[in-house]
């Protein structure tokens, strides 16, 4: 009988030859042919025929003339059509946003960075949003009909099913807040996410999911957040809560008071704002987690032991999370990673003592490769991966809906 | 074009209306007659017609006369024809083994239970193993030629893909045996997996999978292990080896030397083992973790006191696992679990207090219900995901191999 049939990154797809299961094929480049995708799919020559011939007139597949020969006459290439449509992202921060158009392969078409405080409330901020969207389609003279979808970060807990954030803390007049009503107009799926988790699913798209299926991505900045994904997806738990890494509590640190109002999470005494505190009671005048980058990179003696030691905190913490979840890797992401050296040795320090053999025998802890796109480029994923999914693409290509 | 295709628990599915996603359907109960398919799956009558008839024919579904009325004439009633064929299950732990046989539908036709002890090595107890199964076929008057697939739970670490042990310290001659190829002569899938694994899909199988979509298992008995379901499946990691939260650091026990080599594990202070001998410092006779639950449940002050507190210290420990997985529920189970009033009081004590709001608002901590059968359950429903997969279904009705 054999296995599930799922994708190299654990995505579900339909059944073997399905037009959906045929154009993941093309995307992941595993084939590029005719011939190819009747060897890969196990259907004959004929349908696989009929199924191209619907994904072309649909615009998702365009032919390149001559490929490769298999032997007699050369096959046709076909190749997925990424310039079918765009995706609109925002990945809102507490006080910085950036929004960005992409291609149906997620490829970055063009950007903008601003400084916006999310504490003025949706309305405002969305509005300002909407704006950016249009002045970007603007740029690259395309208009909404381009659009396929919508991608949206936000720097609170998401119930991502709705696209509402609950219970923000730092995000006053969102609680509830349906985002995607805001953009209904434009008639494509609305995605939400909170911030973390985009950009967790960033990092996996770009740079590690041809390669593993688990991951664990580390934000660490003020706060310490953390990304986790399961089987090539983001892994959000009952409530939308799962990740919540910063406030796991640490040994020996219970006199340490967290904004949460718990004491001895990890965020109370490795966190970028905890880190710049004590280096404040040392005599130094650190206000925050890029401070503290800046004197360790200078080579700030007292810094750098504390980085160090915050490193060896958060890897307790980890060291807990490899046994229970076992990821192929943790990316270390977020303002203090750029103080990576010291931070990611003193968490490869304690993960590796402390794990289990079994787990670490192959886990690879690394910075983060796309420092302030990690977000834009996880929205996008996101929104590729629903509105690109075999299914969808069965339903567009045969008329359902 | 809207979401993903997947089932309650999270099975991956395939395209709407495809012979096996009619199946789904029919099993789950969401449908019993041809009306209600053509509904629920969105394609046409003659489809729903022409795919039935080929589940039918195939043996996977059966007709029961007339069923409910539709506004005109009674519509046939179909179901999931669970007798079509068996499963052979086993759940080998240190010194005893189970046996079963079940349905389709994982229904408990026929069991043995039996002490055996793994480490008389792969031979000898496998061969126990098929001798036990043909007895067990033969008591049904069933044959080979009814086995849709097998199942094994071993206690120790699994590849899951190759169904070989991994350095299983429990084990000896396991270690990389490739336990699949024993059965190589029935021609059907072999799945293995670890115990604990098995034990947290059968809980989850039997009582949960309808309700929530991420369940930890936790089975505390000499030592402590957790199985963990994550979107309806069991997560098994990079390497197989998630869910050893019994090694995880808990914060004050660095004397407690673990059989793992470090100290302050949590099952170095609260397993079965631990909290034995803790008690037999105390001058108790109690031997094991069976011991210790019947001073518990004879009312033993030393012993109480003892598991409530091994309650607190694994609380610690899931309140981490609790932030960082937010799953729906938690299952205590193992031979500890027989006191689990005591032992489920500190849980909940430590979780509620030190977990996130959002992550324990619905957060429910029970005991496991299956006792014994846990694992027997959960090997089933293994071997029942695989081979009734909507995906193997199509290829079955399709005759595509």
């Amino acid at each position: 009988m054999g296995e599930l049939l799922t994708t190299t990154n654990g995505w579900p797809t339909t059944a073997p030859g399905s037009p959906g299961h045929l154009l993941q094929l093309l995307r992941e480049g595993a084939a590029s042919t005719r011939p190819q995708l009747v060897e890969l799919s196990g259907i004959s020559r004929t349908a696989v025929s009929q199924r191209v011939d619907a994904l072309l007139a649909a615009g998702l597949v365009v032919q390149d003339g001559a490929g490769a020969s298999t032997g007699g006459r050369p096959a046709v290439r076909l190749r997925f059509n990424h310039d079918h449509g765009l995706v609109l992202v925002a990945d809102l921060g507490a006080t910085h946003a950036r929004l960005a158009v992409t291609d149906l392969a997620g490829e970055l078409l063009v950007e903008r960075a601003e400084d916006r405080a999310i504490a003025e409330g949706p309305g405002p901020v969305l509005d300002w949003v909407r704006a950016g969207f249009e002045q970007l389609l603007d740029e690259l003279g395309r208009g909404r009909a381009d659009v396929r979808g919508i991608g949206i970060g936000l720097p609170g807990p998401v119930e991502h099913g709705s696209g509402r954030a609950v219970s923000p803390p730092i995000m006053p007049g969102w609680d509830g807040y349906p985002v995607p009503a805001h953009f209904a107009d434009y008639d494509v799926p609305v995605l939400v996410d909170n911030d973390v988790n985009i950009m967790a699913l960033g990092e996996y798209w770009a740079a590690w999911r041809h390669e593993v299926d688990d991951l664990l991505f580390i934000k660490v900045g003020t706060g310490i957040g953390c990304g986790v994904i399961a089987s090539g997806r983001v892994h959000r738990g009952a409530q939308g809560a799962a990740g919540d890494l910063g406030h796991v509590r640490v040994p020996g640190a219970d006199d340490a008071l967290c904004r949460c109002g718990n004491t001895g999470c990890v965020e109370a005494v490795a966190g970028g704002q905890a880190i710049a505190e004590r280096l404040r009671s040392l005599g130094s005048s650190a206000r925050d987690a890029r401070d503290v980058v800046n004197l360790v990179l200078a080579g700030d003696r007292e810094a750098t032991r504390a980085v160090r030691e915050a490193g060896r905190e958060l890897g307790a913490v980890l060291a807990a999370a490899v046994n229970f979840f076992n990821p192929a890797v943790i990316v270390i992401g977020g303002d203090m990673a750029n103080a990576h050296e010291q931070l990611l040795a003193g968490v490869r320090e304690v993960v590796y003592r402390r794990s289990l053999p079994l787990a670490t025998r192959h886990l690879r802890v690394v910075p983060a490769q796309l420092g302030d796109r990690a977000g834009i480029t996880g929205a996008s994923a996101m929104v590729l991966a629903e509105v690109l999914a075999p299914g969808a693409v069965d339903r567009l290509v045969n008329g359902v809906t």
